[in-house]
């Protein structure tokens, strides 16, 4: 029943295995920079009902495959479905970043939070998993993914995006028992949504830790990465029969990847600040690297896309064990073509490494 | 006619000598967060009207010096001043942040660019210097400051603050030619600037590296790190027989420190993801330290305020060489009380830790 995959570069790189190129994927692969995406945004009206209404969910998913030959899909979905499925009112401001109606910002808006069974809760995006499952029919790997617990609090503590974290920090070093139980409600509930992914068919999973990085280093050992190894080791890691790696990615992280490497994890997801190839002789063996080309760089020409990628190509080497990201979303302003280019040069200059090694 | 300084603990922690507690300043002390301020600038106008007028500049650089027992002044401007100076039409739209007429796009444009004597174009700032001296009459020393090379650009090229940094590093992507010539200039214009507050009077001056950290660790290297090397090893390294240090400030610049301290300067900023015990293990004796508590602990409780000052100072230790910060600007929501509860913490703790050294 399940076709068999076509593609495995991606997920054999995760698991450290030899490859004949490198794999690559791109973070916001479905996005605003397609003008197809635009045009399938535009029927769905806004952003939610998009993520919502799994045909095209799977339709904004398959876009970028068309168009470029990448080594993985990835839902199209969005961080803040677990707040939304736990009634804080998510809405979509024009022109704004998401907020909630009914922020969470005291011990009895904490306790009062429901966490409903995300299987069924989020049953749109079970759905959107299998559609898309169907329809790439053993092409390339899905990837399914959920905001970290400390990412997830953030925005409902806040209410909407934020620079200062007045509400989330002010939490924290006020009341941290506080946050503890907020983190504990979110560590059930995101261990939960992944494992219903990962039953629905995701073949990988991405935790996404956005604002890790603005934590002091032992708040975020305390408040993000303590609750990241909690989801983590209460995750099913197998998919019909397949094992489900799965990629921890901490914005603004670079000065903490041992410590994230102990949480059991398969690989890493890094930010552009960071030097790839010290970054892998700080880890070894123990993990796989994700990353990490500065997606601005996708502004510039193909000629200085071509030597960024490949400088960063070599500075990682022939080892096994590293998926070409950017490091960090691509720009809704980035010119279609240079993906394009960049997706070439990965093909082609690691072709040469890996033949070499 | 110079009165002899007071107070020297700051300039002692910056040449690495001992002191009896740990000098303090803040970040951004003049600022929205006092009553006082909010009513100076609501006399003055606007924002840059407040900065160009030498009175008023002068009344809110003094105001946090008679709220709280602090070590240093910091000359109340903004660092958008040499842009300004350099004829790209600093404007501020109501809620937004500064915006520029005419921003720096093309060679044309760059090379259009001209670079008056700082010390007659922008005039203003060096008779706040004078009149901030004067006023201070020895209290504390008195810190001026510009922001880098880098940091300047890309507010003149982008046209207004970014997150993305689309046309800066488009043009380092595309044109980085054009980009060295820029910085090229804005190196010349900022060693000019801070040698002409050196000569106003400034007895400390501090690089705000705002935006290095958005860099890949090569980009940071050649587009910002080499150009704030050149403006310190221009700058006049004396002020009325007194040594002057440079602070060397880059947000995010946490994975480069030991690059940042070959630069010549006296002392490194730190943000607050940085452990700063592990910073000074790093960079041994070759240059002080500043920082770096989390900004938003000053959301917190006094108790979680004294909690972090004492693990602060405590991971520092007894060494010379600290001068205590936050690791970024004071948020305007900060209530007035908690500085004052964090600069006794400071005063208290590093006391005894001095004291037993």
């Amino acid at each position: 029943m399940i076709p068999p995959l076509r593609n495995d570069r991606f997920l054999r790189a995760l698991n450290r295995q030899p490859v004949d190129q490198t794999p690559v994927w791109m973070m916001r692969q479905a996005g605003r920079y397609l003008p197809e995406y635009r045009m399938t945004r535009s029927q769905a009206g806004d952003f939610m009902s998009l993520c919502k209404n799994p045909q095209l969910a799977c339709e904004v998913t398959m876009q970028p495959l068309e168009r470029y030959p990448l080594d993985a899909a990835i839902l199209f979905s969005d961080i803040l479905t677990i707040p939304d499925a736990m009634e804080c009112g998510l809405y979509f401001e024009a022109g704004e970043g998401p907020r909630f109606q009914r922020p969470v910002r005291t011990s009895a808006d904490i306790d009062a939070l429901p966490i409903p069974p995300m299987a069924e809760a989020l049953d749109y995006v079970m759905s959107a998993i299998k559609t898309i499952r169907a329809e790439l029919n053993g092409k390339v790997p899905l990837i399914g993914f959920s905001g970290s617990p400390w990412t997830l609090a953030t925005y409902m503590i806040e209410g909407c995006g934020s620079k200062e974290y007045r509400y989330a920090k002010g939490l924290m070093y006020s009341d941290p028992i506080a946050l503890h139980v907020l983190l504990e409600k979110l560590t059930m509930a995101v261990t939960d949504y992944l494992n219903a992914q990962i039953d629905a068919g995701a073949q990988a999973v991405q935790i996404f830790d956005t604002w890790g990085g603005v934590l002091t280093e032992p708040a975020y050992r305390e408040f993000s990465l303590a609750y990241m190894a909690k989801v983590i080791s209460g995750l099913k890691r197998e998919c019909g029969g397949q094992k489900v790696p799965v990629i921890l990615f901490t914005k603004g992280g670079g000065g903490w990847l041992e410590a994230m490497a102990d949480t059991g994890c398969d690989a890493l997801g890094l930010d552009w600040t960071v030097d790839l190839g010290a970054c892998r002789r700080r880890v070894g063996n123990r993990v796989a690297l994700q990353g990490n080309l500065d997606p601005s760089v996708l502004f510039g020409s193909d000629k200085q896309v071509i030597l960024e990628v490949g400088r960063l190509l070599q500075s990682f080497g022939a080892h096994p064990g590293h998926v070409f990201n950017l490091g960090h979303g691509i720009n809704q302003f980035v010119d279609p073509d240079r993906p394009a280019t960049m997706i070439k040069a990965v093909q082609q200059i690691s072709r040469e490494i890996h033949a070499g090694s």
